[in-house]
């Protein structure tokens, strides 16, 4: 535990660039939310280019919410590119088993490139590891702990880490879970709150080696600042704009105050 | 009048999936207003799951706002599926009349898949009529009065429902004109705010039959949160945040209380 | 320095029809600023449309922050239209020199299409006069000062005004050269706010044949905006959304009193 705020120092001393191959609804407030964490954001997705931008990165993060065909082609380009040059590369499988177009997409990425590690919502999570599990749209309809199950299995194939998002953020990779109790409800009312999550371990990863430790780092500056948030914000609109200012301000001293882990 | 806050209810106690193919400028907005009036929102633009995504949804959000070809290709597909499954759908043809462009292609979508309700400004309706008016970008010129010929004109045409965005938003369905007198000047400073009346028609055509009175309540929403808002914004940044705060809080009392309707 | 004050003045009066080709991370942010400072955007990529939406246009924006192949035709479809037009055009280099791809299409466009305003950041100007420099993805690495002889040369080769931005904002226009020493150090950790300064040459070049001029008034629009912002705000979110509202609310009065201009 005193190992996740050295690697929020090692973000803001490092300012580790972070390519982001994402979805257009979330893509200001995820590079905002990098830049706030003091990581340096990169946004770039053709595919005459992402191989070029992959080297240069220490994080690769693949999000899905808006796929399209030149958009995936780029997506595997990019993670080809990772596992070649070793770089860390997060993969958001978001509203897998809304369409068959996502579900193949995503089991494809998965099986081809093995993310080093994978985040998403509990019903996202289970639909990759059953194919035939509807889902409705993009929010989940699931709860964390009933995916816990379908993480163990899919960590345990693809030997990575995944994070399931939820009221509680669980990390699971292989038998090992770990529970970050903070954050607040209003975050799932607001577009893009797992999309940032799932950029903030691309953040993490870029630091830190160790899948795991990189993933609950990442739940816990994402957790510790919705709880630092939610009291002096009125509704959604407020809470985007206050969440903002407090990953800026966010301390190490702060993180180890309010985070609530589970392991 | 008393059906309108019932409407807001409904989506509150339902949370219906909205389908949004919409502009890259907006769909954050568009997405997180959604969420504060209670439906959850999903955009997919791939021509490979626009239909399956109709099929799981209540609603369906076509916004030509940054068309191109592929998009364009995708709306239709979507449009079509709707007209199969019976799925509500509204169209925004923003800035039609800019270009040769958007004007075919806004003529195309009405005339072939028969929108249950068109929402634009005034330039946009009575370009829709008559495809020699020129309109000078996505911004209104004329006056929402001057556009009621053309919107019942258009609906007696379709069979459907017209709303005219403006300081007074009016909503019109054969002879029968409603209009919202509540709403804030600066909402026209706000980008987006015209496709995000738009999307909430979609959450209330998703649960209300009658596409008149769902439109009214949509322009209701839209207006009565502006009125609440704008006392305690300084300008279109606060006037923003405020709004989506306000969205979320929004009551059926404040809607009864506020609401200025003719009809 | 009497002039500029006049500009935003000009801009408020005639509300100029701006013509954005932009990246998608801050499509939204920046027509808000263009419609908070009294411009009108439009955004429109379509190789369909451009040329017909810049024939209407009184200025044209080219950024290539998230370029593609069919975004690349459409913006020298429109940079070739507003060539023939003459439409004021300026282009934003985003992160030129951080993959091939980037550095050819900008030194294509710049060769061919010459804008008569270019705006990047010390790394930026410095990579389009050396194609062997390499950027850190899109943020700045070198210090404005650095970039000066490459602006002259650049500026001396294409006959235009090339901007610096950085902690200091350069404007250089062969061996003339301004600096506006306004603005805060916390608009470098909010996205976009080098792609609003280059939307906001656009909408000062609409009113405003001298490009130095209208730079130099576009960089003081930005400045003095941070300036007024900065005391009121915590961190990068409540920043940009007073950044809007003080946009809204700037005066002339206010330009003349807090800009810092040596020239």
């Amino acid at each position: 535990m005193n190992q996740i705020p050295s690697i929020l120092t090692a973000i803001r001393e490092k300012s580790p660039l972070v390519h982001n191959i994402t979805n257009y609804v979330v893509m200001n407030n995820t590079a905002n939310a990098l830049l706030a964490i003091g990581a340096s954001p990169v946004m770039a997705h053709a595919k005459e280019e992402v191989e070029d931008i992959v080297t240069i990165s220490s994080a690769l993060v693949i999000n899905m919410g808006t796929l399209s065909k030149n958009w995936v082609e780029a997506m595997k380009l990019a993670a080809q590119k990772a596992s070649k040059t070793k770089t860390p590369f997060v993969f958001d499988p978001v509203g897998v088993g809304a369409s068959t177009y996502r579900t193949e997409t995503a089991q494809e990425i998965i099986a081809t490139y093995t993310p080093d590690v994978i985040r998403g919502n509990a019903s996202e999570i289970m639909a990759l590891t059953n194919s035939t599990l509807s889902t409705k749209g993009v929010d989940s309809t699931h709860n964390s702990l009933d995916a816990i199950q379908a993480a163990k299995q899919l960590s345990k194939e693809l030997g990575n880490t995944i994070v399931i998002s939820g009221e509680k953020d669980i990390i699971v990779t292989g038998e090992k879970v770990s529970t970050v109790s903070n954050g607040d409800a209003l975050m799932a009312k607001i577009t893009g709150m797992g999309c940032t999550a799932t950029a903030m371990v691309g953040a993490c990863i870029a630091v830190e080696g160790n899948t795991h430790l990189a993933a609950t780092a990442a739940m816990a500056i994402m957790g510790v600042t919705g709880d630092i948030t939610k009291n002096a914000s009125n509704g959604p609109g407020s809470f985007q704009m206050n969440f903002l200012d407090n990953l800026h301000l966010l301390t190490s001293d702060q993180l180890s105050e309010y985070l609530i882990l589970n392991e």
